[in-house]
């Protein structure tokens, strides 16, 4: 057996696997001593999805040597979703399938095809002059507001305030949160930075919000986008979107 | 600036602002030192809608003269859609837009058009012979009921019952109250009245039924509709609608 | 009047009509002093559904003779939906309608045409290797499991063991329950067994699980299934279903 892991917080790989599976058809994922985890590109190549299950999660990791294997994203969700929170997830590769057992008051097992994927991902080298945590409620109003207008989105930060912002055809809708009002957990800026964003991708990464109350974001201006949320010690996903070069 | 108002109950206007557009694609609101105001005919010219947020609703309401615009109702329910209850909503006139500023944790604001809208609307002179208020889940379960029935439905009234029936296709519907049940507040009628209406038009109107839990209900003999939601002091909204004439 | 019936339990009239009506377009039902009942095949001869309101169910129950009246199930459900828990069910023959009078706060009364149904079915006599009391929910999660997998399932017995299966395409699902476990109230096998079914007609028996939180479930090898649901001395629901014969 390649590796085999426990987790009694199966929601912590359901709630990852489903905010990729927004964006992914198909991925890699990895399993080794350090955890679970995933690197990879939407199909249209305007954003990376990467998370990480951290070894402190797992009940039980056995994985002496590194296993890198595809599967669709569209199989592993529909079984994830099938598992409960109070219910135990087991997870290891068998007869080349990979096998899923879900254990709560019955035992139940699923097994779904390894699909060979080839392209390997890296997480690009980026540096970002404005960073900010923010409460994932608020990001989820700002995104949620801009919908009404166009279908895409403004991030805009300077040293003391952060913007989500879209204009459209005679409609803007702004939202703007002060450094030390109680939805910005923290906001680092060097000076005003601006980027635009496709709002079809926001509304995907903002589904792992499930995660965290807090989002990291990062920008830069006409620069991409870093957005992650973790659970501390346990896990984390993260976000790299290009951005859409426009005049505003 | 023409006028600005500030409501700290912003489900008042959300709430007229929603049902009144199921009926309405466009319309023309009026602010003055009143309050603010909708009376506009559905584009079939079947039903007329009104509503009016009074003055003592507002926290601030700035309206030294009257102003009178016109708004696409979809693009003002969208933008109301995004008000939570616990919110601050504040709207003016700036730069010939309409600007919605929502304070919560995070201030958000929205511009939209105005757009031009000639008609002019009067309430008609009506008697009614029948008034009765009701509360309005029984009035939503009578439509609900003669929904499967049939697209009509006959609001008939005596001294001492309110029915609400549908008949088509050999099937039958009908809710019957007497006068001093639990859920006839009042019951003032001369005669025996009778008269059909659209049932989808009922059903678009009672979506006000939000802002009240009793509703004033007004009929006569194959005479219009008047039917009116109130909040005390604060807002109502009504309704006029069209009978339909039919062999019953 | 040919019978006259009155339930202050609707939901054991309703719920048993609701499940019925997703496999009938049209049925017989039946009531004697007995209470009432209802025995018919699907239209595709694949699945047989009766269900039985006994009399200890009724506050009243008027039924001098065994009558006999055929009605379309969609519109019998549209009114029983239309049924509250808390409200007084009453149903009679009157001038050849089927008439259903509802009372809660108000008085609510619908009347449906009868309707000529030919065929009268009975229930057919088998013997059942094995016998399973399961709690619904393992018997809906089962089901769920499968449904991404396939659109058949295998249900499967041994002395010691129930397990629901399915397979496809390289996938598969297994849901497991051990006798003496906390999701099997019962288990009864004389020999291992297995037979498979549709999922489709599956889906729509298991609504019945409303009545109860425990399925009994009685299969044999390549054999039809019966599965029933019991509200003890009120009523009872039950299913007979042909098997698939597939190589498995």
């Amino acid at each position: 057996m390649a590796f085999k892991f426990i987790l009694d917080e199966p929601d912590l790989l359901k709630d990852c696997v489903i905010a990729s599976s927004s964006l992914l058809n198909e991925a890699v994922l990895t399993v080794d001593s350090n955890g679970v985890s995933l690197v990879s590109m939407d199909s249209a190549n305007v954003a990376l999805v990467e998370f990480n299950i951290l070894a402190g999660a797992f009940r039980e990791l056995e994985a002496s040597e590194k296993t890198e294997f595809g599967v669709n994203m569209s199989d592993l969700v529909s079984v994830m979703r099938r598992v409960k929170s109070t219910e135990t997830l087991e997870m290891s590769m068998d007869d080349g399938m990979l096998s899923i057992k879900i254990s709560g008051n019955a035992k139940r097992a699923f097994q779904i095809p390894l699909i060979d994927v080839k392209k390997e991902t890296k997480i690009p080298q980026l540096e970002f002059p404005a960073s900010i945590e923010i409460k994932t409620e608020f990001l989820e109003d700002g995104i949620s507001d801009a919908e009404i207008i166009s279908d895409a989105v403004i991030f805009e930060a300077d040293p003391d305030s952060f913007k989500i912002r879209s204009r459209g055809d005679n409609r803007t809708a702004e939202l703007q949160m002060q450094k030390g009002e109680d939805g910005i957990v923290s906001l680092e800026a060097k000076d005003h930075v601006k980027s635009t964003f496709s709002l079809d991708y926001l509304k995907k990464m903002i589904k792992a919000s499930k995660i965290s109350d807090v989002a990291s974001i990062k920008i830069g201006n006409d620069y991409p986008l870093r957005m992650t949320f973790t659970v501390l010690d346990k896990a984390h996903i993260g976000f790299v979107l290009a951005p859409r070069i426009e005049n505003d």
